[in-house]
């Protein structure tokens, strides 16, 4: 039999200096206040069916429901007795200086595997345009020979075809990576990487097979022709290359390096996941410092010096990889002053005057107007597909489609629009042969010029170009061809960024700008349409997904240009005034259409009278501190949640429907017990128990590695034992008063990045618990000029 | 009498549903406790001083304690019955728009003011240099005739005694401004800010009184010839702009012009104020991104987004307001490409190769090395100073002999050294009359120029000369004596900042590593020594100060070049590691000289097993919900606390010298009592509360504006009343259990800004306070290659 002997030494030694002296030792819990919170959550849930039907008719929004699939991180730490014994070994000041040094280490990594997997991003786009280029059309043009537009139309169609056929086959090869292998790889990766710093676990979303669908399909999609930009998926690509390098092993091949054991949890995974986007910034745009502030702006809720700077050294270290990969290249092997990916070219003429302000005012209120206007439709657009293109076949034909109709429409617009220049006005456009064919010898098209290169090309061209390089009528038809295919593009089933599109589009109406206003002053000399567009593009893509700060920085350290940074601060500040007047962000629209519960920067306004109790749920299950393992295993399985608190009683209350509990005295996690359970860390004769392994205070909560319970293989003689769990749970979780707010809760859970607030009444007794979605359920709208606080339900799917 | 009914009634309005029907109404508090309270402070007093003996004796450093003289900001918001039925009143809504509406207005004020100093600053400067050059010197030289070195030594001692004079002069106004004044205007006010945007009530800090003081100073400091920069004053001052405009009062004046009543708080103060500190960066760097990044990283514990949206904002006005003084003091009005004040000019050849990274490296080792040897020195002569040049005519004699000194050794090391140079060989160098007088007709004394120019355009010309234009020689000897006089001026009793300084220290040991580089590789081509001296200027900043990812903005912003980011990175990366293995940075060793209760990053390694109740203070006093006013007032005269808990009971222990509290309820700051008393809002005769003010929750604990006791006038009748403090204590305190380690209380302040964290034991029964103070007395130290926790004592100077 249990020696109770065992027990109350380990009471003595409890680190709780007010130990109750009442302990529910005696008490043989019976399953009936299971059954009862069965119970309750059936009433509950009818009432949340009854409540969505409700809500449902009143709704003036088609997406106002967070999604309970997704969970939080376990960004606390769980500071049992094994967690802070492991510190009084001698053993740990080695372990210290170890992990300091390997997290300095795994960030050198990481920026070196962010900078290849973005050179080999660039290097497969490259190749793939150049087979298309050099090969295809080649071979093509030289069979139809040098002949005039118009007059070899059957020849063109030839060439349309193929060209239009080799776009299919890459969009093809990117669309099966996302709808077969990786689900989560499709779009630009951005939003999710925010809620994944925001402190959700949004399921695969930094796997390995995540990373080989993302690169090699964004490789496909832009090769393919799409209005499709590489950042946005590299920034993904490097938050996945973060997380998998710092687990040190991977749950896709299944493979166990057996490094880095000390940063298998959330908290340091995120830490590695925020230096792995600011990597990708980095090797995307040559950006360290807009990388850094990627993060921070997008992620991070609390800004530590040590961090942001492992992150500034993993962006700085991606930046010199891509560098050096591409100086050795383009054949400059050790040149290191190479420019980033997207480089966007140096601007001459670097002058602006005062009277120019004006004018980069109306500039960004065009921008944010746009990109309200591109994000209200996208949304819209979004919400069809989401309704009307669910089967897997119907998104792999939609991108075809996509892919088909862009190719088509460059082609019609080539024939359309007769823009042709002569060869050499324009020093910034290459003149190949495939922009050539549409015009006179000695001329080239250029629309043909924006339409048939890379889109940062295009984009270095309409900053750079001469003042008539381009035609208003070539602008105006490019600039809504382009935003209407972006348009459609953003949101379909590949890897596909949103930044160079928007930059490509804002660049086109930028420059037109800069041409009226150079037809509207002709007096007034140096007037360069060059630096509107630049304006333009800045305020396109500000308008389409809000960021301030990071995005500036990023503009400025790409264009490689200081000057120019007070105009683009400008622009992007009013666009942002501009479009948060409509609407919220691109990525924050689709966070929302994905119902997954982030929490803003601030609490919702007019939400200081909702109080912890409405906020909390009261169908909680707790454990007392010594629970036999068959209502442990009853609890596992009954139940989906992931934590329970710890209560010194449980007593049956004959009025409530749910148990009457006692003092919170801590919270262990479901992944907790289950390898408390499989460990077999039960007592019984009073035998004691066997060591646990030492990082078991870091605990994973992760669903792919929990065996099933049935796996444990529990024996009736198992489930008889008991289950100290006292020195393994958290011994004082963060808890609040019935009495408190929601802006306090709210404060609570950004400031400290918390899973589970426990709610107490005056006695310390546990009422309820609080997690994320319950706090980002209530949000901030304005209606009527009026702040009001709506609350979602909570839709099971 | 007091009416039990309108008690009762006032405890069923209640928020909090947990109401203890047991309240300490019927006893009437005897003043015993309080005795038994000052009792324990006294023997806690004699123990402290017991253990400080102790701990002196067993100290290696002389400088391990916190003051207790420094209060946290108020960052919380005292969430009280007032404070929510403010979000009931219809005009709660436009409140929350002109809020909003005034913030953005305030900022750009902050923005434009700021830049108005930083320019009124740099064209003081301009002005004392050209009364000194164009005037003074032109005049006594034009006597002295054009005659040759040495020949008319007596004409020589005139030009500098006239020289040392008129810096003198200079010198004792920035001093007496500093001594006389506000002695906080003295030395950088980096330190400071830092504190105060850490969550520390430093006083005076942003004052007007200080500002005036701080700008004229720095500008007679600078202009006085001391190696002093005028940066890091301007950046306080843009602190103190921020402070000042955001209250729209002013003490100094004993103005209140009745605005924006609504931040009268610490909490958005703090916020202005880390507004107002990010564009004195913009200003003085040109830098806005910089001086964003540097709010965060010096101050900003919480990274949010819309503040720093607003902080980057008044960075950017501020940037473009002394843009558009400076091109119009210049004479192109209306040019907005205009530089900034530290302007280091545009390097021509970007250039750089993968060979060059060991040497940057290796630069990066050396600032490293010579910035903790500064940071040595310099702790070592402040403490000297403390000790020994503490009256206030000694720190005045002080910064006049630094005058003398710098002045003296100009001359001197100009008639040392003979390098002379022709005219135009160094295109950037202007050759004034100062530096051809010691050399033959048609050449120009190199050294004279590094001297007799502003320490900005030195900068310049380190950067950008050809490559013989300075002797090894000079740059040695300049280096050294730069080096040294910066180490004796910054601490001396005047405005002065150490940024500029130190990048012209560095800027010179760099030029004479590049031009060592290029001796010792003759067959490469193409190195450049401006290109070292740029990285030498950026190790030697980073050395000293240990800033890093704002340092690398500043500095691209500053130099207007993105190309040599990656290397100015690495340089400083390396810079911190080296340094760090020393000691901290110059900011971080004054803090801890002044004994500030600073928070840093993380909480301290191996603190684990350190407990809330080892932690916390016990000689709380206690606040019943309703007590009698003679008792609040017996405790307002007898302890100095500034926060008082609330709790349900308070009973005399016979055990215990300290009374036995019942459950936390809330609690209520000192200011918010005297509020009360002031305006009367005690009960008698069953009379009704008279109302408050609505901003009553936002109460300033602002020691200058409160009364003292016996202004308050209140009788003996008065002292007999009850006060019924439930409706206007904070209701739901941050509460821990007893067993609390601290790292999890440290990241509840460093996350949260706490001021106040209440200890409970297991039955919510008050046990305890843990102050910013109690917590930063833990710090980390690292003893033969292990990290201990040390306990500093806190002395009550």
């Amino acid at each position: 039999m249990t020696s109770r002997g065992g027990r109350v030494r380990t009471s003595s030694n409890s680190l709780d200096p007010n130990e109750d002296p009442v302990s529910g030792l005696e008490r043989v819990m019976s399953n009936s206040n299971l059954e009862q919170v069965a119970r309750l959550r059936r009433r509950q849930e009818e009432e949340l069916i009854f409540n969505r039907q409700i809500a449902e008719s009143d709704r003036t929004d088609s997406h106002e429901a967070l999604s309970a699939r997704y969970e939080s991180l376990n960004y606390e730490i769980s500071e049992n007795r094994l967690y802070r014994e492991a510190e009084k070994k001698p053993s740990h000041q080695i372990t210290l200086w170890q992990i300091s040094r390997n997290r300095w280490f795994v960030c050198f990594l990481i920026g070196v595997f962010t900078g290849l997997v973005a050179a080999f991003i660039d290097i497969m786009v490259h190749y793939s345009k150049d087979i298309k280029f050099n090969w295809l059309l080649k071979y093509l043009i030289s069979k139809c020979g040098e002949e005039q537009r118009g007059t070899t139309a059957g020849c063109m169609w030839t060439v349309m075809i193929a060209w239009i056929g080799y776009n299919c086959v890459l969009v093809t090869i990117a669309a099966i990576l996302v709808i077969f292998v990786a689900p989560i790889a499709g779009g630009s990766g951005i939003p999710q990487i925010k809620c994944y710093l925001n402190g959700i676990a949004i399921p695969e979303v930094v796997r390995l097979k995540t990373l080989v669908s993302k690169a090699i399909g964004v490789a496909c999609s832009v090769g393919g022709g799409l209005c499709a930009g590489k950042e946005g998926p590299m920034i993904h690509s490097g938050a996945a290359v973060g997380a998998g390098i710092s687990q040190g092993k991977s749950y896709s091949l299944g493979i166990d390096f057996g490094l880095f054991r000390e940063f298998r949890n959330d908290r340091e995974r995120r830490d590695f996941v925020s230096a792995g986007a600011a990597a990708g910034v980095a090797a995307a745009f040559g950006a360290p410092i807009g990388g850094v502030l990627f993060s921070l702006e997008e992620g991070a809720s609390f800004w530590n010096q040590n961090l942001t700077w492992r992150m500034f050294f993993s962006a700085m270290i991606s930046s010199f990889t891509v560098n050096w990969i591409l100086s050795w290249f383009n054949g400059r092997s050790g040149w290191l002053s190479w420019t980033g990916l997207a480089n966007f070219g140096i601007f001459e003429n670097k002058d602006y005057n005062i009277w120019e302000i004006p004018l980069f005012l109306l500039i960004g209120v065009i921008g944010g107007c746009l990109g309200a206007l591109f994000n209200y439709m996208n949304t819209r657009l979004t919400e069809f597909r989401k309704k009307y293109v669910s089967s897997k076949l119907g998104r792999l034909f939609e991108c075809l489609l996509v892919a088909a109709v862009s190719g088509f429409l460059a082609f019609l617009t080539i024939f359309a629009i007769d823009d042709c220049q002569p060869i050499g006005a324009n020093p910034t456009a290459t003149s190949t042969q495939i922009n050539q064919m549409w015009c006179k010898k000695g001329e080239y098209s250029a629309v043909a010029s924006l339409f048939f290169q890379n889109p940062e090309e295009s984009v270095k061209s309409l900053f750079h170009s001469p003042i008539n390089s381009f035609g208003v009528t070539t602008l105006i038809i490019f600039g809504i061809e382009y935003f209407l295919l972006t348009l459609w593009t953003f949101g379909i089933s590949v890897p596909s960024g949103v930044f160079i599109p928007a930059l490509l589009t804002g660049a086109a109406w930028g420059r037109l700008f800069g041409i009226l206003v150079e037809r509207l002053f002709p007096s007034v000399t140096g007037i360069d349409p060059g630096k509107y567009a630049l304006a333009g593009a800045a305020a396109q893509l500000g308008g389409v997904v809000r960021m301030t700060i990071s995005l500036t920085a990023i503009i400025m350290e790409a264009t490689k240009d200081i000057t120019f940074g007070l105009p683009i601060m400008l622009v992007l500040m009013v666009t942002k005034w501009v479009g948060d007047m409509f609407n919220e962000g691109l990525y924050d629209s689709h966070i929302d259409l994905a119902e997954v519960p982030i929490l803003g920067w601030n609490p919702p306004k007019m939400s200081r009278n909702i109080l912890a109790d409405r906020v909390m749920r009261k169908d909680v299950v707790a454990l007392e501190r010594r629970e036999r393992v068959s209502r442990i295993v009853e609890i596992l399985r009954s139940t989906l949640h992931h934590g329970f608190p710890v209560v010194d009683r449980i007593e049956e209350s004959p009025y409530e429907s749910l148990p009457d509990y006692g003092r919170l005295k801590g919270y262990i996690l479901r992944s907790q017990l289950f390898k408390l359970l499989e460990n077999r860390i039960f007592e019984e004769e009073g035998s004691s128990n066997t060591g646990l392994p030492n990082d078991f205070y870091e605990c994973q909560d992760d669903d792919d590695q929990m065996k099933s319970l049935t796996e444990l293989g529990l024996t009736q003689y198992d489930e008889s034992c008991w289950l100290d769990i006292e020195p393994y749970m958290h011994p004082h979780p963060h808890r609040v008063p019935l009495n408190t707010s929601l802006p306090f809760i709210f404060r609570l859970f950004r400031g400290l990045g918390l899973r589970y607030l426990f709610v107490v009444n005056d006695d310390n007794h546990l009422r309820g618990v609080i997690t994320r979605k319950d706090v980002a359920r209530f949000r901030e709208r304005r209606r009527n000029h009026e702040y009001h606080v709506d609350e979602l339900y909570i839709s099971e799917s």
